[in-house]
């Protein structure tokens, strides 16, 4: 047998278990389309330069690039040619054909491909001359293999759908009101819990401030959560306005991202841990305390909404952060009593574009991180050249969801049968007359199956039992002549001669 | 503005294109559930090897291939690492090692990549030392390139499927009947219809030979085609048990597949065209006459069929291809009167894994390609090293029932109603009034909204205007007292004062 095998860090999703990741989907699907969002999806390919830059340096190396074989240089010949669409190919055919320390000759096919001669130096030499002409066109120094490579798969649906608004922002109507649920890819080394394609369930809503956005957001986890079937979960919430302020109190707004990445890491290293991290952001003593005092804020929701009022009183934009919070929390609880808010101000949340409030949803009953988590940010699209562009977005996690839903066994129990019926299959005449019966449930919208061959009763049983299908049907021909078919009920055992009409009323009580 | 693109051949799905896609693909699932299919999804990214030399010379060229970001190895760096999973490193480093015309030091790192350091030879050298090793230890002379990718996207969903299969085999319940709708990745040249991403709906059967999955497969195809409105179509089929006669009958049996392939492109370039294919692959004159003859067959389908029986009268399989083919066609036709079947001797299939019966949609009133295809292969696992497991499967072409549909005007009207009702947004009390209702009207499974700041109501109308919002809802702080709120019908312009429960009955009606 060869040895066969799955890309690391990706998974088949058998029957079993894709059935339980589409109720999660359906749900969440039902809810986003409920609360007026409308479905996109986008390309698994982006080009190259839409996603760099925008996960930070973390993020680019953990991209997955994409190659047309065509693409790939053919490293040892001597006449090359290369595909490439990311530059101007006359501007770089200029650019090496100028170049007074080369030999090389470069030209255009007819089918417009760039052809290289390199008739006598060496392959090193011939590397040196393509990407120096590359860095100087592409204006960085990335390296020759980056610059052929120029698309790469999807690192999540934020960025794609920012550069879809972008791209389309003269035909959509705004406020836009999207979801999207696809896989992306990362790099990651792959772990327990971590995967290197898996999908993102989003949803957001770009061109407006209003704060309406926010609470319909709370009010889809909230929704969704109680549909999947669990209870206890907490909806945490704090504002990156009051982030913001506090690193400005401290005189550090040029490191608030510094302090935002150090704080996100609380839960895993703990309060000592964000110290060193602070510590080796270079944050003096001074201001690593008055951090620490911050995260450290205690009392009820109310008592500390009036100490963050004290602490900001001469903050404009932390001050309106909190009303922000206060206002969101307030209005959400109005509506739906047990909503489960928790303001968290210890909660960061890594991603870099979020300016407004923000969300993270955790389980309460299960060791898990968070499973889901969002926020608002104010200029997602100015990357892309529309500035002023205000959103506001939640993700669901759909792999934790599903392994705390597995661990507390939210998922009901009729989730598995696919095959509501199979007929026994005794060949010959009995054979098309039982496929014929199956026919005629199909037609009732019963999923009903005939077992394709005569093999041993036994056989199929088990092959019944196997895919714990409910009812089996017998038709030999005696059964042909009265018409009356032998059900037998899987579970109990129990067997009855019944007409089809009553087989249908069996199979559907 | 910066200049944004996706990559050529792939496509955003707006929402209202998305709305009618998952239109078809809810009806095809729900079919295919129906008929007793289960689920399965595999990754995006297969191991290099698991796809090629599956799909033909043409297919390995126009596959995508996937690096990791730390898998380009850096061409001008005098020490590399490299990370190579398909090879044993170990292996590969003696290999290196032990070639006495190399001075490379190669070794494993801490991390267990592979560290190369080329002290003094030059570039060339070091790349035909390199891709001398990779050669002889994967036993080809595939380029540098290919061997350091090792992953590359699904270029269908059959070969993942066989693949699984046969990873699978001690756990699935044979005969294992999967359905599997993803996109795939062809790096075709893009042009009208055919793009580089894109979805395909399929279902297969392993693990029996009996023809009753044959007249259920077509009995989908009946089913589903119906369900979308589409009249005129025809079921087309031929099995390769006779044209694998044919090839016999002109002693031509080792040239099969050219044979095929040239029959296969009699739609696009005539009989004529045909002949040309055949004389350059060295058919000589008698053998294309009687190629010629018998794609020229004239005669109704049971007049073909004896003269089928007559020509192959000597030859075992290719009747019992015939006979296969009766029987199908027979029994499907008894089981549904107009199932639109049509034998047709010409049909070939370029695929060369299909042994049996071989189908192909056509839509009739449109000037469209086929629509769906498939077949029976009895040995596509046996690449995978699982032989003798006959199967037999079908496909949906779901960019062109899209094509046809929208040519036909198939789509329900109604499909596009995405929001039900629009809440127009008066600010300060009545909004969050407003949003109350909102959230009723929710509960109830209608898909409400919030219109989400003050704006100038003009501006609001526009907006329900343009995203074809049926009805429309006025709460002012008189509306709040009387409980009784404006209910606008977009389409007469009609307006009532109506309660809340007022509003549900009139949007359901």
């Amino acid at each position: 047998m060869i040895q066969i095998s799955i890309p690391k860090g990706t998974r088949d999703f058998s029957p079993e278990t894709l059935r339980k990741r589409h109720y999660i989907m359906n749900i969440i699907k039902n809810v986003f389309e409920k609360y007026a969002f409308e479905p996109l999806e986008t390309p698994a390919m982006e080009n190259i330069e839409t996603l760099t830059g925008k996960y930070g340096d973390e993020g680019d190396k953990l991209m997955f690039r994409v190659l047309d074989n065509g693409e790939i240089i053919e490293h040892l010949k001597p006449k090359e040619t290369i595909e490439l669409e990311t530059i101007n190919k006359k501007e770089f055919i200029d650019e090496i054909s100028s170049n007074p320390s080369t030999e090389l000759k470069i030209g255009l096919s007819k089918e417009g491909d760039i052809v290289i001669e390199n008739p006598n130096q060496s392959q090193k030499e011939f590397y040196q001359v393509l990407s120096g002409a590359l860095d100087k066109m592409l204006g960085s120094s990335k390296q020759l293999g980056a610059a052929v490579s120029e698309k790469a798969l999807r690192y999540d649906l934020t960025i794609p759908f920012a550069r879809f608004v972008v791209m389309n922002r003269n035909n959509l109507v705004f406020p836009f009101r999207r979801y999207q649920m696809q896989p992306v890819w990362r790099a990651d080394r792959p772990q327990k819990g971590r995967f290197r394609e898996f999908y993102q369930c989003d949803a957001d809503v770009v061109g407006s401030k209003s704060l309406i956005l926010e609470i319909e957001l709370l009010n889809i986890y909230r929704e969704v959560f109680e549909k999947v079937g669990l209870k206890n979960f907490e909806l945490r919430l704090n504002n990156r306005k009051i982030l913001a302020g506090l690193a400005q109190l401290i005189g550090a707004t040029d490191k608030m991202m510094d302090m935002t990445i150090a704080i996100d890491k609380l839960d895993k290293v703990g309060i000592e841990g964000v110290q060193t991290e602070l510590q080796k952001n270079n944050f003096d003593e001074e201001q690593i305390k008055k951090i620490v005092e911050f995260l450290s804020l205690k009392g009820t929701t109310e008592e500390r909404f009036t100490q963050l009022k004290n602490i900001f009183a001469d903050n404009e934009e932390a001050l309106k952060g909190v009303k922000e919070l206060f206002f969101v929390m307030k209005q959400t609880e109005t509506l739906c009593p047990n909503a489960s808010l928790v303001l968290d101000l210890t909660l960061a949340r890594g991603l870099n574009y979020y300016t407004g409030i923000i969300i993270e949803v955790k389980a309460k009953d299960v060791q898990m991180g968070s499973i889901g988590g969002g926020g608002r940010y104010d200029d997602l699209t100015g990357v892309f050249g529309l500035p002023n562009v205000s959103g506001v977005g939640i993700s669901f996690g759909l792999d934790r969801i599903y392994e705390v839903m597995d661990e507390l066994k939210l998922f009901p129990d009729n989730l598995q049968t696919g095959v509501q019926v199979l007929f026994i299959n005794f060949g010959n005449e009995p054979e098309m007359y039982a496929f014929q019966q199956v026919q005629k449930l199909r037609t009732k919208d019963i999923v009903a199956e005939l077992y394709p061959s005569n093999d041993k009763i036994k056989k199929q049983m088990e092959y019944a039992h196997r895919k714990k299908v409910p009812f089996v049907v017998l038709i030999g021909e005696e059964e042909m002549k009265t018409q009356k078919f032998q059900l037998k009920n899987m579970e109990t055992g129990e067997q009855q001669a019944l007409s089809l009409n009553e087989i249908i009323v069996a199979i559907e009580k």
